[in-house]
């Protein structure tokens, strides 16, 4: 995996109308951000969610990838009608939309050559020029095309896949985060916690988010940086500032 | 509330780093969904996450509030540095950023004079000329600026505060689904849904959604419409297609 010093930044496009008309919970966004961060020090910069429609899909990809290093996008290459992910990509690129031999051998093989019909043979289709990533649960590839990978939208078959498309990123510096949790409102640490982010700006991004434990308000502290000498001076400063203003520190 | 013949399309704008770094899971996009189709008959078109940065916020709110007839942001109208919605969006369209009156009241009330701090009063500043939107769990109250409304990203108070802002709103003609569950493989059925898709286009909106029940593998076909004639017909005649092909129709 080849590294960059550079912040690489990727978005997501959701496509399914399901995830837009609330049917169906996304579960992919939290899952794909953590391992691009873990594994591959990428963060997630932006995320869309779309409906199965052409144009729609043609424009946020062309529009994601230009401003971003990597287009994940998840749902639609399936083999029912409103599968139109690789097509609409194809369209996108101006590339023709057609079989991938490999692909077309590998599902041949899984579902054994008097199963595999029109319906199958559809998942083979894909832009031309792409290449395979490759899905250990169901067959039916993923693949990439310029700075776009294309994954399938059920969140156990997406997961199984993630390990096969690292080789075609570039990794970047790997964020670090740390969660402290104070019991007091948000209100209680925000003047404090506004100057110690101009101290770090640029550094460290640091976060607020109440929570309820046992019946009292606290407040999750999230320090990130890619930076971990700063984190730890960062975080050792808030201490402080909770100590002092006699702020009670949680373990989680 | 008034009402419109034709849809009524809304967008969702998610504005929290904590949610594109997978520290948090988002909720808020089905239960607003399901709550705006259910209750008002809006559809939401599409969704954006965006980290907490001015430009970004500027860029999104202006774009989704042109394409769209309603923006519903969520996130970032707490008391912290981070929190930079309601500034943002008084840049976004050129007004001043100045306390409410009636939110500094309700605010001020609800925390007492001797405690309502400077990170307090801050959660009643807000673009000059917004709505209220009252919040019956924790006094800090949303807006409403043109076809903006802005929301908490705290689940359990935003969902407090769905019901006051209905009157803000313009009614669509409720969508109705039915969802049918099939034990088959989705390239089991694909062709004949195909067929079935293009019989009822710009009527109803068939989705195709694998899942696991009992070890095996089944489909569930949603028929999403605002025309309820249209869809007992097609589900009937999807209920003959399974007959037909031998294919097991599940209870839910």
């Amino acid at each position: 995996m080849k590294k960059a010093k550079k912040k690489i930044k990727a978005s997501i496009l959701i496509i399914g109308n399901e995830v837009l008309s609330g049917r169906t919970q996304d579960l992919n966004v939290s899952f794909i951000s953590n391992w691009l961060n873990v594994n591959c020090g990428i963060s997630v910069a932006e995320v869309r969610i779309i409906p199965d429609i052409e144009k729609k899909i043609i424009y946020n990809v062309l529009d994601l990838s230009k401003k971003f290093n990597y287009v994940f996008t998840t749902g639609g290459i399936g083999p029912t009608h409103d599968d139109i992910t690789a097509l609409s990509i194809a369209k996108a690129f101006k590339v023709k939309y057609e079989y991938d031999h490999r692909a077309y051998s590998i599902l041949e093989e899984y579902y054994g050559k008097e199963n595999f019909n029109e319906a199958r043979k559809k998942m083979a289709r894909m832009p031309k020029g792409s290449l395979l990533i490759t899905n250990p649960s169901s067959a039916a590839p993923g693949f990439k095309i310029k700075n776009v990978l294309c994954l399938p939208g059920v969140p156990s078959i997406l997961k199984s896949m993630m390990p096969n498309l690292k080789k075609y990123l570039v990794k970047g510096p790997v964020i670090i985060s740390r969660s402290i949790n104070l019991q007091t409102v948000e209100s209680g640490i925000s003047l404090q916690l506004e100057k110690l982010q101009n101290k770090f700006i640029k550094k460290i991004d640091i976060g607020s988010y109440p929570f309820f434990k046992l019946g009292k308000v606290s407040v999750a502290i999230v320090l990130r940086s890619q930076y971990p000498e700063q984190l730890k001076l960062c975080e050792k400063q808030l201490k402080q500032i909770a100590k002092k203003n006699k702020i009670k520190i949680i373990n989680n």
